[in-house]
């Protein structure tokens, strides 16, 4: 199903700007029984989106109607929510009055097997380098090829490959963020010039501080990272699948992750039972 | 007229990757009596783009039908050619068979004041910053979120702003490339880690050497550009266009400006008449 500013449709206008400048945000989505996971939060980033983007935020409560018509037939799903600048010229300079694009679409949930999440993936480093730009680090936009060009340096002997910034500092995995354990504390890559913040992250972050873990946001390189005593990486429809190996080398899926991995379901069953529409 | 994969249209099919991570490329066309100016050099241009981004380049003769096709009837115009990666799935990774999409739109010609090329225009820098990114720096992909957001900088006060990148050299502006006259020197700022390689930009650079003027690509700071004794921006519809301010600071329409605007016109009218198709 995909409900385009509320009409079912499948084609977009040709002149939307989503197309010509990937000039939009988008949010990706788990639905259970229903109901989407962690919304609330979604929709906050998308909102930050929006005002450092200068793209007006939709009327929410008209995007919760649609967000719910397109998730309550699922059973489990991927709601990927997309919001364009709309349509406009054929140059960089916006409309005056502009109309941005809501385009909700429901699409299956991806068949990972469920060692991923008990036994850990395989992982390595990309050659893709993430560009510099603070301008644009941390939001999810649609301005996304460095990560398409980063997914096709495999195909299905890795399930993640884990991307340098051209500082050299390790920053996310392709369509992930990364966790590091390592003498009691827990470090992410902090995102300032590149990279993006994913709700799984944040959320992650606050359990983690919640539950009296140490944790720390900072720049970190490839031999920090590869000294670890645990590794995992996350986002909003895997939720954390532990790193077993990364460049040859092995990584248990040790307690800290296994805790946290805890700590999570318990949160997620509690947002499940709140209902934020 | 709205050609897409051939085919009259005016919409896109959604799970086009163009729209979810501006996976692909675009060339912009002037049109004229009909035909298409400098057309072998923007399907150059276009092929080093695939290339680059591994998307596979069409067919060319089917690709010249179809241009030829949306431009004969018009006098005067532009053609906005996309080429996007195609459809395909939810996540990064390109699918194993790839069908690229050819959008192919016929825009009305610009009304720019014919001032703006004989009298020259008013230009300031703005504040947006493009990010550092070799991997992408030179050709003309549909990431475009920082000319989007240095475009909304202002409103008719200017006619163009350029941009310095992070580490504050002067790339270009926003919808064109920089020339630079110094002590008879002609200057554009080196394309090598942020900037598009304009197809306006190599002709201009062709012609200046066939003339036996000096040119020099290189990187260029704020201050080296402010004490130019001739500036200009080009692209593809506008040609050249002369800068007459910059920050305050004026500037006249000087001799090899006007050099380089007559061998433009020369060389544009022998394009005119030779044929590629």
């Amino acid at each position: 199903m995909i409900l385009i500013n509320g009409k079912l449709k499948k084609t977009l206008e040709i002149t939307d700007r989503g197309l010509h400048y990937g000039d939009g945000l988008f949010e990706t989505i788990e639905v259970i029984h229903g109901q989407c996971v962690f919304l609330r939060q979604h929709l906050a980033r998308l909102k930050t989106g929006c005002q450092r983007l200068k793209i007006p935020y939709p009327d929410e409560t008209l995007l919760l109607d649609e967000i719910t018509c397109a998730s309550k037939t699922s059973e489990q799903g991927v709601i990927k929510l997309i919001l364009t600048r709309g349509s406009g010229g054929r140059g960089y300079r916006q409309p005056d009055e502009l109309n941005p694009s809501r385009i909700i679409a429901l699409y299956p949930y991806p068949d990972y097997p469920e060692n991923f999440k008990t036994q850990g993936i395989q992982t390595f480093f990309c050659n893709t380098r993430l560009g510099l730009n603070p301008l644009l680090a941390g939001i999810k936009h649609n301005n996304r090829l460095e990560q398409v060009l980063a997914r096709s340096e495999w195909q299905d002997e890795f399930q993640e490959g884990l991307m340098l910034n051209l500082n050299e500092h390790v920053i996310e995995g392709t369509m992930s963020n990364l966790f590091v354990i390592k003498e009691q504390i827990v470090y992410t890559p902090a995102i300032t010039v590149s990279g993006i913040k994913g709700v799984m992250r944040q959320i992650i972050l606050n359990i983690a501080r919640q539950n009296q873990l140490p944790v720390r946001e900072t720049l970190l390189t490839m031999d920090f990272v590869l000294q670890a005593d645990e590794l995992f990486v996350s986002n909003s429809i895997i939720g954390i699948w532990p790193i077993k190996s990364l460049a040859n080398k092995s990584y248990p899926v040790g307690l800290w992750t296994q805790k946290l991995i805890a700590f999570l379901a318990e949160y997620k069953a509690r947002d499940i039972t709140s209902d934020i529409t």
